[in-house]
């Protein structure tokens, strides 16, 4: 059992900006934190950062790459460790503050902070291996002709200040710890986060943790900032300011957008990594609906509305031929729909946002209202719902392919087999795209999943979106609109790709090249070279 | 000794768009390519593509992606050794007429056709090797707690069709099927090129000899294309449509951010990689300077003017400590420059710029002429400069960080480290750095050094930045505004990268997964499978 909040709380809700390691309020405007599932107002008053204070967090970050960046993997490691056991060191209080500002279950915040200590200790990990940097090596040939061929090695190096923009949906493992700025501090960038306004204590717990873990490694001041501010001016200051050099969002397809239309106006554009929209179609192939009608509705029941349907990969769309057994999926599901009980929504921006796209969706001519959670909602609760829509209505109306955000997903019924591809083609990058099917529907609807993978970051076979693992061949991240730059993921070791770049040393004396690049290969990290991969010395 | 040009050209210049296997001329502009050593037409009618020849061009490579992309990576690799097959079989007329449309000396062409041919087959043999796909698998752990561990499998997959800017300068290797247009198509994506106006003869043969190559080899209709137009109007159209992919480009800054902006504001924003600007520092330190002032100016007066100047990591800034061997070193330097003979550059554009560039450099406060090459100049010829200024002089003037393309060098006198190392500070994104240095001076200067890492792709020691080596470790872009993306090079095998995204497979049927996923690795290529690197079967 939790003991009450006011016994276990040793932190106090102060408020305000982790500026490297010092904690500023100069600003005169604040923002109040707020329970969705109570509408009451919770402790702490979050100073907005003014202009100076962002100028001195940038400034500080800057300093502080030049040291950082020359930490050593294994100190880097420590550091990443250490945040883990900080966070884990919060206790009951960062579970209780994450749960009543977000109304998900302390269950689920649970879950989520393993995942979050998960994925900072797998990059720990990543660094110790240390192959992730892609050294290659290209040895001389000075007798060569006509030209001799000089000694060139390459390996990644960080980028410099990143930006990283908490998302709402996981107040830790996408947020002020959360995947974007475990990614970029393994890299060797500072890391500025821009503190989420339905989640601030959440923030300020998680950023006094990094912070303490940074001081007991001996991090430089600065290699970590937490800043509060209303999200589009502290955003769009943070986007352009000259010292920033990458940036991490995960939000809405406008959001993500606005931020990236800035980084590219700057004098120097740099990169916005963000993860955006997705309706994450699910194909049900025939041979497949005709054996597990039921069981596949009962499946999807679950994926739709879990989490309140708060997920990036929530299934919005599932896609099959029209049949007696689409018929029976769809009763079946209806069922299941009904009987799921309404619950409160993120805040009240995202509640309103699906009170709004699903009436919109419903709207829409043709299609059909199959099936809604029974009961009266309050405090921001989301009503489970599921639509129908013919092919033919489908590729009519592309408002049917914007993003219903919460526990809403469309049966689109196709008239025949290139109608369903047709359906597929229309379609915009998607971070997944899900197959149910039988060996045979595989071999004989090979062209389908094709499309499916042509368009998604991921191809699932007979499964569920919803559940994205931490691993090293995880891609989250798609075509556009679902990532501004489907070449990376935002999940996952790869996740570290982003705040790189190359760097060649040609005919670099020895005492100079970095540990990765010297002969002896002290971290014995694996190498391309002369075009063989191995990892020992030259 | 070559034939005279009407003997040994088989190929009628036609002056035809290269849609797919079709030539195609609808419209009514055209061009005329110039010889710029002579000011003369050369033949062919150039004839501009029209809306709807760039329509049927985009529809057609789409289509030819659906194909190509399941082509192996044998058959492709068979595919770009044909190309380079059939543009040595194009013999003496290519030369001839490259050499003719840019002034480039017929040795140079016939050493770039070396170099073009070279990098197509190592491409190939990249392609044959196969691990450059970064297969990554995570097997399944169906008895995990709390929830089963799906199996997940990774690799790169080509993103579609490319546009390739041909770049003027290199009118083979930067070309038509230059390291762009064999990267693009290693990765598996149909290419379009915008040939280059001032070599639109070249462009032509190459192309023909791609689409002899691609039939030979079994390609789809529309793998490639060359079409000819007015750079703006033909470049904006092609990086707009909304069937484009990818854009490669290599050129000037305003012409790199005009497109860059363009595939920006699209309804789907699309890369573009643009390698542009750069005035590749070469900072002398004082041990190596004082050892070896008359040699290394004498290696600097080779390297300024190599090629007239034409290269993009051309040395265009030389810093060094001002003391007496500084004055030795500008005394000899200046003594080569003055002898070195005018020679005209690719074409009446790039000799304008040379010498509003050079006009604007030499009126700025403070900028010294050290030594101009003595004699008329006639036939667009780069008259090759050497100016001087004091470090205060260069930090006051950001028109000193512009690039002066052609044979022109800025030597910037520094009264001491500290300003040295605030002028290499001051300075934005670089393709390559130099540092001419002892060993001492390596350890005595390492801050400088760092810097120089910083703002740069390649950082050489004590060579020359001129000459870029086609290999596995090289890279071939820097940070802004050297390349809009310094995460990706122009140069060498790893540019097949910026044509390809990571696409994930989970639970994937053996059946469907491609070859380098598969249990049993039929191609034998490296992967990390459950964060072990090895090439054999699971």
């Amino acid at each position: 059992m939790l003991l009450p909040l006011f016994l276990i709380n040793p932190f106090n809700m102060h408020g305000k900006n982790q500026i490297g390691f010092a904690l500023s309020s100069n600003g005169e405007l604040m923002q109040k934190a707020v329970n969705p599932a109570t509408g009451q107002f919770l402790s702490g008053d979050f100073i907005n950062a003014t202009d100076e204070e962002i100028e001195l967090t940038m400034e500080r970050a800057t300093a502080a790459f030049a040291v950082y960046n020359k930490k050593s993997a294994e100190e880097k490691a420590l550091f990443l460790e250490a945040i883990a056991d900080e966070i884990l060191a919060l206790g009951d209080a960062l579970v209780r503050r994450a749960s009543s500002e977000t109304a998900l279950p302390e269950a689920r915040i649970i879950g989520e902070r393993g995942r979050t200590m998960g994925q900072l200790k797998a990059f720990a990990s990543h660094l110790r291996e240390g192959s992730w940097k892609e050294a290659r090596i290209d040895l001389a040939q000075p007798d060569r002709q006509p030209l001799p061929k000089p000694d060139i090695r390459k390996m990644l190096v960080p980028v410099g200040p990143v930006v990283v923009f908490a998302a709402s949906n996981f107040p830790l493992a996408f947020s002020t710890a959360g995947g974007d700025t475990a990614s970029a501090l393994a890299a060797g960038n500072p890391v500025i986060v821009k503190a989420h306004g339905a989640h601030l204590g959440t923030s300020q717990l998680v950023a006094d943790a990094i912070c303490r873990a940074a001081k007991k490694t001996g991090m430089p001041d600065g290699v970590f900032s937490n800043l509060n501010g209303k999200g589009y001016q502290l955003g769009t200051a943070l986007v352009k300011h000259p010292k920033t050099k990458s940036v991490a969002f995960t939000g809405s397809l406008s959001g993500g957008m606005a931020l990236h239309k800035t980084a590219q106006e700057r004098a120097e554009p740099i990169p916005v990594f963000a993860e955006m929209g997705s309706i994450n179609p699910v194909v049900m192939l025939p041979k497949k609906m005709d054996a597990e009608a039921v069981q596949l509705a009962d499946v999807y029941a679950g994926s739709i509305t879990l989490g309140v349907g708060q997920f990036c990969t929530n299934p919005g769309l599932i896609v099959a031929l029209d049949s007696p057994s689409l018929n029976d999926f769809i009763a079946q599901l209806s069922l299941s729909i009904k009987k799921i009980l309404p619950a409160s929504m993120l805040n009240e921006n995202v509640y309103k946002g699906y009170v709004a796209a699903r009436e919109t969706a419903l709207a829409q001519s043709g299609v059909t209202l199959e099936a809604e959670a029974e009961g009266d909602t309050v405090n921001f609760e989301g009503r489970p719902t599921v639509t129908s829509v013919s092919g033919e209505g489908f590729l009519k109306n592309t408002t049917l392919q914007e993003e219903v955000f919460g526990p809403y997903s469309l049966v689109i019924r196709c008239s025949n087999k290139e109608e369903l591809l047709e359906v597929l083609q229309s379609m915009g990058g998607q971070l997944t795209s899900t197959v149910m099917a039988t060996e045979a529907d595989v071999a004989e609807h090979a062209a389908v999943i094709e499309q499916l993978g042509n368009i998604s970051g991921r191809l699932i076979f007979n499964g569920v979106p919803t559940g994205v693992e931490v691993c090293s061949a995880m891609q989250h991240g798609g075509p556009f609109p679902a990532s501004t730059d489907g070449r990376f993921t935002s999940v996952g070791t790869d996740a570290i790709l982003r705040f790189v770049r190359p760097l060649s040393y040609q005919n670099c004396p020895q005492s100079f090249l970095p540990e990765e690049l010297k002969d002896n290969n002290p971290l014995q990290v694996w190498r391309v070279v002369d075009g063989v991969r191995n990892n020992g010395p030259i």
